[in-house]
């Protein structure tokens, strides 16, 4: 598949590398067609990984996964503009606000969430919450942690999308996916970053997880 | 033990009975004197229980219980007062708003909560943010779920009340008791709740929990 990975920190190398090396094709997006860890992290994955603007990465991809930092990510998504209409964008971002040092608040919480923003201002993109409440490097190799026994969360309105985004979430090792329920549900899990923050502390180490249990 | 349960709902007569039958004494507190669930409650489970005013149930208890709706929280300690210097305040309560419908918001979140103003308000009172993740039902009975082989998470700024609470909630048949740091983790504890209701709408059930995992 063509995917557009939008973002080139941490997460949006991360999740490229990850679907490179599951033989997707994937551009990556950046504010500029000529970012420079766009490019370079596109040479090193030659040939499936291009990249250019964030409409370019839009333009490629079938499924467009926002990697932006959650605080600019409504922007980036416009400057992708009608390039997201009936495809699934995978929203990972958070709307993490490190302006007063750590631990970071959110700058949307609580009556409102990025997922449900992006959901609301681009209404013809299917667009479903996934991966936010997990460290990336867990993201992309769940076995990391206990074996892989514990959850990652879909959220959004199209059921037939939160399908599709659980069968690419098998191939990346989850065996645990988690239907939270539509967009809306982005409030808990972004929320869940307040928490999580709180256990990477205590913790000591980000690569940890939650399993839920009935 | 002599234990205090503010709050005369669900919460609180579920942990009073709870305590009673691990043969402590229990005064559970109200607004008034003369609260009749408060009364029933004592009379079912007497001669353990007792009940009173907050302030009396505050002044029985050598550990104090917060289970009063979030809401009303600090206007009901307050009324406990000085009695709760040197005391462990566990505070079990969510600051859930209801009023505009289903899922509830919070009224305290992100840059502060209801455990931090808790502390702040009774500088010489422990408290340890404990069981407000988690059903009351499943609070009591860990062993509901997955064979208890999930998380309840302590927080505060004094070490050895924490401690103390680990001890009972051990006696409460908890396995895991996740320290998620000093009193500030509320924010996180609390947060969490935004996602505990999209869960439990998710799953169908208030009978489930997280088990964190490395």
């Amino acid at each position: 598949m063509k995917f557009g990975v939008l973002g080139t920190g941490m997460v949006g190398r991360t999740i490229g590398t990850k679907l490179v090396s599951l033989g997707h094709e994937v551009r990556m997006g950046a504010r500029t067609a000529t970012n420079e860890k766009a490019r370079d992290w596109a040479r090193e994955h030659a040939p499936k990984a291009t990249f250019g603007s964030f409409g370019d990465a839009a333009a490629f991809g079938e499924t467009i996964f926002n990697c932006t930092n959650g605080a600019n990510s409504i922007e980036a998504l416009r400057s992708a503009g009608d390039r997201l209409a009936n495809k699934i964008v995978i929203d990972v971002a958070n709307p993490l606000d490190f302006s007063k040092g750590m631990p970071p608040t959110l700058t949307i919480v609580n009556d409102d969430s990025l997922g449900e923003r992006i959901q609301k201002t681009f209404p013809r993109a299917k667009v479903v919450k996934a991966l936010n409440t997990i460290n990336c490097a867990v993201m992309v190799d769940p076995q990391k942690v206990a074996g892989g026994e514990h959850d990652v969360f879909v959220a959004g309105n199209d059921g037939a999308a939160k399908e599709q985004v659980t069968e690419l979430l098998r191939t990346f090792g989850w065996k645990n996916v988690v239907d939270a329920g539509d967009i809306g549900a982005s409030r808990g899990l972004e929320a869940y970053l307040l928490l999580w923050v709180r256990l990477m502390g205590a913790l000591k180490t980000p690569s940890f997880n939650v399993h839920v249990v009935r």
